[in-house]
């Protein structure tokens, strides 16, 4: 039994997504951020960084999203959640779950979080408005990625834990000046995601309802 | 025969160092960052993002360190550089490598480049500011995980590819106000590192003399 400790819409909406892919019992514990949290001494020894999610995996407490997204896709190869280990197709699995991490998830914290680098609003507006256009640009990249292998899914023809992730920072992506969803390509691979049972299953489990992008 | 796309004491290095440990035929490909070759058309082609390095295996050519770093781990097992794939072991070292990543090294390039969030002298000094001290509440985590395991190495007792890359984000904090060496098990960390025949070869081949960091 797996437990996922998560926020409505936080970036646990990915493991989420493939706990529900894979079809293993588990069970969601909300850390509330109304309440603050997930900075509370109890949650920091789950995560000293004091971010959602966590997973429980029995023994094993497991923070970082791309971690337990790459640990889930391990521990049920049956699900066929990443490619085979060695393979091409592994390297660029690997390629675009940092990319999605390490540039267009942290992007996003900088758009919603100015306050984290600026004491000032003149600074915070600066902030908020150059990471705004930077993650356009990031979408972009993502959409000619997408143009170049022409599959319905980010790996190409099929369904990988990529996608929810990339389902999830779209999402994210609605407040910026251009949104993930106004690309062809992007806005096509929301609403096909937007149509999955484990999507819908996921976003009703935390009182999300859609459209989700 | 791989090719490393890098730059003398850029991200490069974590990959420079593993094809080191692994001993696999590998040859250099210098960017030339003075004149802006990351931002080329040529090579764009290889990393839309304009990022070192890039890693040509074959047909697969490959960005995103952490990427580089996992798939190089994954094709040669007998290097050990990361733990069996489906271990609790693995999922931690999945763990560190998206601190490190997505964490870390993005919060290295926010106090290097401020200019990327702010127009304003003001503003980029107070983002600089601001990364630094994130920084080092950052390199605390780390301190005090190496204390909670009391290991030579970031997974305990065992080198891995983890090794390496805090080595370089430690290397990358020289400039901040309490750099990763001044923790006393981050500091002898990276002594023994240093030591390492890998790391002072990888270092010489891109023209850095010690001390490292």
């Amino acid at each position: 039994m797996y437990t996922l400790h998560y926020y409505p819409g936080n970036a646990s909406l990915t493991p989420h997504i493939l706990l529900e892919e894979i079809g293993a019992p588990y069970e969601l514990a909300l850390v509330d951020r109304q309440k603050n949290a997930q900075k509370s001494a109890e949650y920091l020894k789950l995560n000293p960084s004091g971010r959602i999610p966590v997973l429980i995996d029995g023994d094993l407490v497991l923070f970082e999203t791309a971690a337990i997204s790459l640990h889930l896709a391990d521990r049920h190869p049956e699900a066929k959640l990443a490619p085979e280990l060695g393979s091409a197709e592994r390297a660029h699995f690997y390629k675009w779950l940092m990319y999605l991490t390490n540039t267009i998830q942290t992007e996003v914290l900088t758009f919603y979080y100015p306050e984290r680098w600026s004491e000032s609003e003149a600074g915070r507006a600066e902030i908020n408005a150059h990471a705004g256009e930077r993650l356009g640009q990031m979408f972009d990249l993502l959409e000619n990625a997408f143009a170049e292998h022409g599959g319905d899914y980010f790996l190409g023809d099929r369904f990988s834990a990529l996608d929810p992730y990339l389902l999830m920072v779209s999402r994210w992506s609605r407040k910026i000046a251009r949104p993930a969803i106004t690309r062809p390509r992007l806005g096509a691979f929301v609403e096909r995601l937007s149509a999955r049972p484990s999507v819908i299953r996921a976003f009703e489990a935390e009182g999300i309802a859609p459209p989700y992008c």
